[in-house]
């Protein structure tokens, strides 16, 4: 499997190390056309559906119709790492490959996946792939990257020599291996996870506005600065979310003020808070309290504030048989695993839409993803093939559909 | 006075109510002409000096060979009030017309100053004229606004129809009428203010770095958010100028955040802080706690500070028998008189380098400048400007320079 993930890794490598495989570019038609080759390999017949999706199926032994479903996506960030995507992608025809030497059919198709534009780098829509699967996309004519080429056009163009079929869906089951991205595994020292849910997030943006005025002849007792609300407002996000030990966070990552020149009190501040939590409950409790500590801070300080854009993508809880099917095969494997969310967005969480999804994790090294120095170590990533593979196993023998 | 006010306020009126009467350009050409005429009509003999300053001449009556100055600017920001230097300049001229009407000579030269380029609109360099008077400028070729236009030639183009000409300088003392500009005298309801000094401004940023990362997957205990530390800063700035009651005031007008986007704790924050006050002593030691608590601010999240650019000018303390002669002639007046510091910057600031300096403020409504808004009551303004001709009659007695 490592020689897999070197050879996908080289496709689109940069000078730092990394690697930039944006979608429907030649970087990625080249990927699709490798794991293509070694889904074929692996006795699968090969599609590429009408969202630039790869996928390739293992014609089961009959009796279950539906296939089980493995896979993640083949595009990266630019200047990513050769674990995110590709691990989980790899990890399924590894799965594959495995059973046909063992000489082992399962009773449902195998489904393997290689989906595209999970990154959202170029249509700025992450899991457009998948998205696309589950019938939760806008037209691809009004998605359109920053040369102005629609997604449309985009993956018309899309070539990796596999023929343009429509994918069986949905499966009956969704099996997604993929590196944590975040620093929890190593930090418990567990190399593996099976994940309960992915988390839910919210995001909100603050106008706070006062009185622009002269930095020297305002005394401090008059003035409206807004900059003054803003600032209150990021430690309070920071101390709500960590009063919640580890169930939630929250991020103030964008802050602007204005006119935003040093001689001048700020006029008018606008930050961003992003809140997620797996525990739907909490995040609206979240967002409300941060609703409600924007407005103390403008009052504090003078101010008035305008809660301008705001969203929620609500948490997507797994499905509680697959994640036991991952928690047995570890122990048939004699191996520890935890249960946590993912605090991040995938496939999964679209797929978990349409039919019974699961996810396992394994450590990403200092938590580093999005990075040339994103880093799984071999073993962990081995480990992390073979338990999906002991898990497919499992799903495909305690399902009939 | 109102009259001349009006009529100088028209040249470069906006239509928003402002004025925008840029250094060197045709709307500052023909406010000089105005001011020219109105000097020569006040019995002035008129000059523009090599940095674009009009001054007027009124000859003493002998005795004392310096001359005793007042004036203000002529330039204005862009869409600023009529007030803002335009009443100093105007009501050095009403003294000299007042003065001729009433058949008084004084026995020192009276020069009356039109200074250029206050507002440092046009070059990044306040109170440019001021300055060459002085003997603090830079060379005006290096001087160069947007448009790539360096000073020097901008000079060389200004033509009010005045004989270029030296001006006498150093004036045996300086008295400029301005407006103050803040809500101090407002809010005192006091008329009057003798200014005593003109604030010190030190000038910092502060970097601070910590470590961009995934704002789901990084938890809230292993965040380096380098805007928590920046956040930090912004409040303890204020509490420390807060605590001065009156002494200083300290601004965070700039806070710029990367990599900007609401889904990634921010790696980088940079923030401008200024600080302002009368004190020396107080301003560096404020100066020294500002440094101080960016170290705590990144310290207490795990993040390092870069103490990136600084400079310090000290307050200047204005000349004491000018200021009692301020004073006493509002006493002469029957009126009410403050002591205040001037938290902003004027040409008196400069002046002050080379001989006796004084400055008279008079209210400005709401505390409001720098804007079409700017107003102070027209008695106030009378009373601004007959307080300014008692008190040069009074230095003119008590100086034999």
């Amino acid at each position: 499997m490592r020689a897999r993930l070197e050879e996908l890794g080289a496709i689109g490598r940069t000078p730092e190390g990394g690697v930039t495989r944006l979608s429907y570019r030649e970087e990625h038609a080249q990927a699709a056309r490798l794991c293509a080759r070694w889904m074929q390999d692996a006795g699968a017949e090969v599609g590429v559906d009408p969202w630039g999706n790869l996928f390739g199926i293992v014609g089961g032994s009959g009796g279950a119709p539906r296939p089980i479903a493995a896979g993640s996506h083949l595009d990266t960030v630019p200047n990513g790492g050769i674990f995110d995507g590709g691990l989980g992608v790899v990890a399924a025809i590894e799965a594959a490959a495995a059973l046909r030497a063992a000489g082992r059919r399962l009773r449902h198709p195998l489904m393997l996946l290689g989906f595209a534009e999970e990154e959202g780098v170029s249509f700025s829509l992450g899991c457009l792939g998948s998205r696309g699967v589950a019938g939760r996309l806008p037209a691809l004519q009004a998605l359109v990257d920053r040369t102005g080429r629609s997604a449309a056009d985009a993956i018309r163009a899309f070539d990796p020599g596999v023929p343009r079929r429509a994918m069986p869906a949905p499966p009956a089951a969704y099996l997604e291996l993929h590196i944590e991205q975040g620093p929890i595994l190593e930090r418990q020292r567990t190399p593996l996870a099976s994940v309960d849910a992915i988390v839910g997030i919210a995001r909100m943006s603050f106008l706070f506005l006062g009185e622009a005025n002269h930095a020297g002849t305002t005394p401090m007792e008059g003035r409206r600065d807004a900059l003054w609300g803003a600032a209150d407002l990021v430690a309070q996000v920071r101390e709500m979310a960590r009063a919640t030990e580890g169930r939630a966070v929250g991020t103030v990552g964008q802050c602007t003020v204005s006119p935003g020149v040093p001689n001048v009190v700020p006029g008018r501040a606008e930050v961003t808070v992003e809140v997620r939590s797996a525990d739907g409950a909490l995040l609206d409790r979240l967002c409300g309290g941060v609703v409600a500590a924007a407005q103390t801070c403008a009052v504090a300080y003078g101010l008035t504030v305008e809660h301008r854009h705001g969203w929620t993508e609500p948490p997507v809880p797994l499905d509680p048989r697959i994640r036991a099917e991952v928690v047995a095969a570890a122990g048939d494997l004699g191996w520890p695993i935890a249960t946590m969310s993912s605090w991040a967005g995938h496939d999964a969480k679209i797929l978990a839409g349409i039919g019974p999804t699961g996810m396992i994790f394994v450590p990403s090294a200092g938590g580093i993803s999005h990075s040339p120095f994103e880093r799984t170590g071999w073993e962990d990533a081995a480990r992390g093939a073979q338990l999906l593979c002991r898990a497919l196993e499992r799903l495909d023998a305690g399902d009939e559909s």
